[in-house]
């Protein structure tokens, strides 16, 4: 608990509103995408930089708890007080504080909507790249902390990849401004990329500078429809070795093909057991011949039907039957578990196998989305968390999947992050002396912890 | 000095051969590419990550200073022994240890020389994004170390971004390893940047994993020569501003066109005042469509002669005399210091004007390199060390010069790093926080300052 004075204090600094402790409000804020709970002791929404400075300073004297968020959607429980103490919505900080198109960069504050910035940006002809699922909801500053990715990081990269500046605030309030607006840049340390997939434990983001990439001229997407989930992965490593760069390349298995079925009028083919959303973009004339290749790659690898969307509207209408998963999940299920399994690509067959036989051998019912380009999967558990003898079997079918994905040379993560969802995973990716160096670079940076603690990075786990 | 039980107890982890302390040896690596000399007190040539980390026990034990270096090409006075003790060239650890073509990555050690990696990559249709004008000599750790770019880091990027894993080891001798062969990793600390660009001075690199890009299929040059540096810069911008980014876009001017006239038969017409070459690559007909627009742009901007390199031989031409110039100014000067200012690429008129009003100020011989799409500028500063009265006003060019680019929201460096040469303007780039920053990360995983001592990292400067 968060004795009343100090509440006074930090009421002081942000302002009566914007300084929570109603039950109700702790309620709300108890939540982010991952499926636990905690319920914090006060909310405080601030509004500018200074403010963060404050709270922070109040924060690191009385030793209590921060743990700042942008939307909270994060699906790893990495944006809930695990440990108690005060969410940080960093939501009131949202204004695009300039967009440079002749620099391809913008700056903005940490609650800036994804969506936003990439309408924003639109008119310069101009994107950002990451795009999550949640970018309708989800803020730059969130994306940033967690590294997110997207359907078309396999051509643009994560949030690391669109990272040249930051403003910090450390634990002690300090205020640090590290970067440029430079494409290029080899002075200092590179401190922010330090903050990015953080997870908001070394510090609270409060200005980001971002990378903006030229729109492509033209877009495509290959709606390619399997038999089976073996041909799907087999056109997905041939596409990969012909060298073309596709800007998305989704594969959904028969359960979630079942569970789209019907969705906007979107009609499968009987035996549809594999779909494949390939997008490519770039110059008209070289996607043209890039679509020719994939779809002959599609049609040896026996794709049963494959439809070519060509403009934006015919785009729209295959990528909205795969938008609108996340959507029909809590019509069938009370909770749903989604991992982040990450391979090099060449191993998408051997980790899909794994997944189908596990999927077996727990008895679960998982639906398989993988940003299939980069090896990147997210199968789908719905369960029900108040069913422990269920929740037992999710939690030994995630301990293998994870286990066999280090094994082929992967990562605990693509875009989720670790959060409390894959903590006690860290020391099977990482070698001690690895953890021991990031549990020192977050002790030098916050000695209190009190940034978001309970994260794999505390001393004692 | 090095006690000689010390060196003897090194040449038990190296062996003889490997430990050098000969005056002649200690002359030959006095020197890097900037041109002050520091004779180390012996030279330590490891042949594996065992060895270096045997080697580190021992120095941090008796506070030996270590510097590691690749080739010792840097051009900023990185890789000098500014307070005696060991060098450290990793070039004997030069092993291509995979390259996994479908996954688009390569494992290497540090003393892998980037020409031979490029080499061996380039059968598979792929290559290496850093290309510095050293790359036939300078390594691939050494280019992480400085977060190395080239002429096409415009399009591809520095070595930052290329780099997803690496081995290091700290100061105390423990080897960590960090990162994946994933394209995307949101698993950990991004440890990897954080020695990325730091110049020697956190851990020693003993392996790195790098992407690598597809080669693109077709490239095309443009070589447009002017009768003026502005209307060549007004070319930039427009170019830039067209949405096109050219793999590469440098900017010469007359001092340097002048220095290369004639160089394996290349002319350029008279009233050539600014060079300007165009490399664009990618998909054939989409860079026919590119040559044209940015051969028009050259047009309306005045320029007096344009050339379209099309096939390789043609591009190798207009490419060799630029090559040339490195070669050409130890004919016509002692010694030559390389600025390395860095603007935001909108403001590269600006910055140009100011060096051309600085070179006319300081009466000095300095011609004007620029990577004008990306804002990298590298005056070439023609002088002689042992002229005192010259290098003064070298010195007083350099600080207006980075003070400018400062002013109009650039950067130290673009690629060259900080080392010796930029020590003392740090400050008026970054704000005493970040700094600090910098310079307790340093002291958390160098306790000792053995690593690289001397750097604006140091406590007492």
């Amino acid at each position: 608990m968060i004795s009343v004075s100090i509440i006074e204090e930090i009421i002081k600094v942000v302002g009566e509103k914007w300084c929570l402790t109603d039950p109700a409000d702790m309620a709300t804020y108890a939540f982010d995408g991952f499926f636990k709970d905690y319920t914090p002791d006060a909310v405080v929404l601030p509004k500018k930089t200074a403010e963060v400075s404050d709270v922070l300073q109040i924060a690191n004297r009385e030793k209590i708890n921060i743990v700042p968020r942008g939307a909270g959607t994060n699906l790893s429980g990495t944006s809930v007080a695990r440990r108690g103490g005060m969410i940080m919505p960093l939501t009131r900080m949202d204004r695009i504080i300039e967009i440079d198109s002749v620099n391809r960069c913008a700056i903005v504050q940490p609650g800036v909507v994804n969506a936003e910035l990439q309408k924003a940006v639109e008119p310069f002809d101009l994107m950002y790249g990451p795009d999550p699922s949640s970018w309708y909801v989800s803020t730059v500053g969130g994306n940033i902390s967690l590294n997110a990715g997207g359907p078309r990081a396999l051509k643009y990269g994560s949030a690391r990849d669109h990272l040249i500046g930051l403003e910090v605030v450390r634990a002690n309030g300090e205020i640090v401004k590290i970067g440029s607006k430079t494409s290029k840049n080899a002075a200092g340390l590179d401190l922010p990329h330090l903050f990015c997939g953080a997870e908001g434990t070394l510090g609270i983001i409060t200005e980001a500078t971002v990378r903006l990439i030229p729109l492509p001229e033209a877009k495509h997407t290959l709606q390619a429809v399997f038999g089976n989930l073996d041909d799907a992965c087999e056109a997905v490593s041939e596409i990969v070795s012909s060298g073309i760069i596709p800007s998305a390349m989704d594969l959904l298995d028969q359960i979630l093909i079942n569970l789209i079925q019907g969705y906007g009028g979107v009609q499968f083919p009987d035996g549809a057991s594999a779909l494949l959303l390939i997008e490519i973009d770039g110059h008209p004339q070289a996607i043209e011949q890039e679509s020719e290749k994939i779809k002959q790659i599609c049609h040896n690898n026996h794709a049963i039907d494959i439809v070519l969307a060509r403009t934006p509207e015919e785009n729209e209408v295959v990528w909205r039957a795969r938008r609108s998963i996340g959507g029909t999940f809590s019509k069938v299920c009370k909770t749903l578990i989604n991992e982040d399994a990450t391979v090099p690509v060449s191993s998408l067959p051997d980790i899909m196998k794994k997944v189908l036989a596990l999927r077996e051998k727990y008895k679960l019912n998982i639906g398989i989305m993988a940003h299939a380009g980069d090896g990147n999967l997210h199968p789908s558990i719905m369960t029900d968390a108040q069913n422990q003898d269920e929740m037992k079997r999710v939690d030994q079918f995630a301990e293998e999947l994870y286990r066999e994905a280090l094994s082929l040379g992967g990562s605990l993560s693509g875009e989720h992050g670790i959060g409390l969802a894959k903590k006690s995973f860290m020391s099977m990716q990482f070698e001690e002396t690895a953890l021991k160096m990031m549990r020192e670079i977050k002790r030098l940076l916050d000695p209190n912890n009190i940034l978001n603690p309970g994260s794999y990075l505390d001393e004692e786990r």
